[in-house]
């Protein structure tokens, strides 16, 4: 049974049996991973369920924000050993046109040293950029709007993305979509990615196997890396 | 009680009451309504409940469809009576580079006769759109990527989206997000959109609610329709 | 001597001279044809000198256009030969929001009759698309905004995009100039892109040169299609 | 006389006079001033002539960047009293997919001492961003691209951008292109660009004015600034 199931109704379920099993997308020959905004103000610097981390970070998802890092982990370096890409993606800190026009955030770590608020957008340091992966910035949900990502992938010939990190209903899932829109293989690996919200977490990733991706387990995730191997590098031709 | 709560956690429910009562993120001075993907494939032609209906059209959400379509013909004429302009996007045909890569669609329609089959992707005559105002073809879930748009939007100084139709979970969160990225302020109608899932149609509106827009019902989209009246044209100043 | 070279000032050729020949910036191996704005409002239907041609149309680019479209014929027959994709971009008719704002154009071919002012935005016969070919519509001067043109290349693996079509300093500049934003590699074929001024032309065409794009000759081109041959489809992986 | 006259041939200036006399496209009311690229590396740490200058630094432009920096200096001045908003872009250093695949620049500033070098992508200090400008970062040519600079311009209701830096040909005109793609008034202030080729820089203006943009003196800028005044702040309304 997959996770998401609970959440589901009768008719849905009737629903979904009706059109019956949903077939695979698939992925293509030239995937990167990409680690979506694991940094520590969205797991705080100490691992408690969410209803006593959010005292101290507001935005925390608690113990399951920690879990999904914790199996970040393995994934990282089965991608490395296997030779995949791994970008990251975080918040452009500074830009003054607030995503989303979100009010009532403003001050939201005021209660904290600066010291300990200086590490709110900080990549986890276990599971860190090793030298030479590229790390962008991002303004908005999806890592696809208002940064060079698309140029990249494309000059890379990459084919298939496969996201992880938080929030699952947030930046994960307006990644996946906009990666989907953009014709690529979108994968999510289930293990990794997690949400403030327990019903958010499930229903989303519901909605993207349904529509927009292959939400795998990290077994699977890590079974294609090892399949695919160093990319191929395209080779240019003069005119 | 809104609409989402019953699937809600006694986690997220707890966490939701630690947080405090959401803020509206408001709405400006200049919108339009954008109707999103309501043709026949996804209602159908006779009022049946789903289970029925996708005997006939596979993609059909049933009555909750047809109650949607009932509640946006009184949104249309408001905002019509006060000027507010209307703007509908569907799906573009012919387009060969499949959204989302989606197999085992082909010929689901193909049972149909073809005199059947060539309403599927007609917008509903009850909602249809008037004569002068604009239908945007699009290839992706988002009614802002492959389209102009956006063009359009900044071309009329227009500063807010009021977004309904379908599926809640597919196109109009995707249009929602991304309108939110662009830094539109985002209103979402909620008798007016539907889906054929119900736990992603009450969770994709929480989602909405909490991230990118405000969730309003017709009542009160109609009432900001009426506050707004007829749009200021922006004047052009020469060098 | 490249056919801009008459155009340079004494310190841009010394310029130049100092910093030695430009090297190919290089194709890759999965290249499409882009026909950019080949219709009949840009050439008239009549091979007339532009100075006679804008009479009637005051679009019109004159013999020079009449000279790519022949040269274009070839271009086309080569591309098919060899399996090379070729797309069409033209303007997309009733969108309200002008391109660039521009005045004065209104009623420019009020003095046609109506059957002779269908055919100013019809792909010019000798050079139409053929069945299965894409045609896509754009609201801009690049084929990139506002189309879905860049999820089709990325669906279909392409990584070369060989332009022509008019006006070289207008709808091929700014899709030249994209695509190479997007990390495509560009080529522009010099005898296959025509102007209304030509100063323009000869001046875009080496500013592409020197940072855009390859810009070649027709059988440059034609060389490269037929080295490249059919497309490699690539194969999906099932997770 | 403009100044890309010179450089036209005679069917052009034939041409051009048949067309009769080119109207203003406009502006709107809500301006900012968008400052292109203006860093030591296209100028160089001393004021010489070009061919003296690119001997140090090879892609500078020599005593013309120099003439445009003094320029800006002024303008800036203008927009800063009037309360127009400033944003500057440049380029996104250590972003590993090269702007137009270009080749053989690799060390082009190899023989520059580190201290020296560390200048090359430095806004030059004569017309450096003020506490509080937006500097944004980029990895093409054009600053829309990206980057969040629409969501900024959407955010802020703003709806003309003044442009200027370098090179007119390059980053400019992408620029331009694109603000007009997206609707908005755009100008180039003429004495405030620059170009290392004088034929492209002259060709460049006189395309942007005929196609995309006004290209006004800095004087004209600078009375649209005072005419135009501090911005309105957008209003918010609560649905």
């Amino acid at each position: 049974m997959r996770g998401w199931e609970p959440f589901l109704t009768a008719q849905d379920k009737a629903h979904l049996e009706y059109l019956g099993p949903r077939e695979p997308k698939g992925f293509g020959e030239n995937p990167c991973l990409l680690v979506i905004d694991d940094y520590y103000s969205v797991v705080g610097l100490v691992r408690e369920p969410i209803l006593e981390s959010i005292k101290t970070w507001p935005g925390s998802c608690g113990l399951e924000g920690w879990a999904a890092i914790d199996e970040t982990v393995g994934l990282l370096a089965a991608a490395r050993s296997s030779g995949i890409p791994v970008i990251y993606v975080h918040g452009l800190e500074g830009f003054p046109s607030s995503w989303g026009r979100r009010r009532g955030n403003a001050g939201r770590l005021d209660h904290l040293p600066a010291e300990v608020r200086a590490k709110a957008n900080q990549i986890i340091e276990e599971i860190a950029p090793q030298p030479g992966e590229l790390v962008l910035q991002k303004a908005a949900a999806s890592a696809f709007h208002g940064t060079p990502l698309p140029f990249h992938l494309t000059y890379e010939g990459i084919d298939t993305v496969i996201a992880c990190g938080e929030t699952t209903s947030g930046c994960v899932r307006a990644t996946v979509v906009d990666g989907c829109t953009f014709r690529y293989h979108m994968g999510v690996v289930e293990e990794c990615c997690f949400d403030r919200t327990q019903a958010s977490h499930w229903l989303n990733l519901f909605d993207m196997n349904q529509k927009y991706a292959d939400v795998v387990t990290k077994t699977q995730a890590i079974n294609y890396f090892e399949t695919i191997g160093p990319k191929k590098i395209p080779i240019a031709v003069s005119p």
